[in-house]
């Protein structure tokens, strides 16, 4: 049985080292997005230092989460839109161009978060995708993205 | 001679385990906001490890550094607008209700960046706060935060 590799298992190798969701990156958080049908999935288990006060998780981490499953969700949905394989050359990496987080209710530390993207539009100029992270069941938060392309200066030569 | 005192540093002390900002948090980013007149500012050097790409800082640590910096200038402005001493028991400490984040221009690696905070207003439910933050001069993103009172329910016993 072969293991599903997750959109950013399909991001050009010199452009893996995203703290958030790198492959490459060995302190990082290593966040990985699959379809689940039109839905994309991500799931992150924080760290015990991850916390905003005791048993609960830091906004910002919720924010990287929603970054990183977003950006990856554009490309994921980019290739579907064109009829494209991931595995294409060029591979499309894509970055946030926007991000807004409704932090609804606190997140509880110690659980498995979710992550699902649903996507909004896939245009030549920008993707958006809309973002819930829940915990237990339990809608935390509610994020969209606006991602565009990499553009060449941040590409590694 | 006094070293001045951070927002963050009169935080509550069972309250100061943010990893972004919390002074008790041992693997945390230690952000550290103060007033500079009207406006607050902030600094962070990011690890070499906080990267989006090589070179680049990742959008998920510019998205913590507005959001601690935001919270901690909402404790702050409150303080000022309501005539209170910021260590005046109970002491202050919100969190995020909204976040949003523009990012302008990438991000480079290897510098100091600066989070600058102007306060938009201080209501009884919420205050907001644009934050702006630049590397070397250059602004690479704007951010919005609306801070809330922490709930009881957020509080440790």
């Amino acid at each position: 049985m072969v293991e599903e590799k997750s959109f950013q298992d399909y991001y050009p190798e010199e452009n893996s080292h995203c703290y958030g969701c790198g492959s490459l990156n060995e302190k990082g958080l290593h966040i990985k997005s699959y379809w689940d049908g039109e839905e994309s999935v991500a799931h992150l288990m924080p760290k015990p230092y991850h916390i905003a006060t005791p048993g609960f998780v830091y906004g910002g981490l919720i924010a990287s989460l929603i970054d990183c499953h977003g950006v990856g969700t554009a490309a994921a949905a980019t290739c579907r839109a064109e009829g494209r394989a991931m595995d294409e050359e060029p591979r499309l990496r894509f970055v946030t161009a926007s991000l807004k987080v409704d932090y609804i209710h606190p997140t509880p530390l110690g659980v498995q978060l979710e992550a699902r993207g649903k996507v909004k539009e896939v245009g030549k100029l920008k993707v958006s995708v809309s973002v819930e992270v829940s915990a237990k069941g339990t809608v935390c938060a509610r994020g969209e993205v606006i991602a565009v392309r990499m553009p060449e200066s941040m590409k590694q030569k």
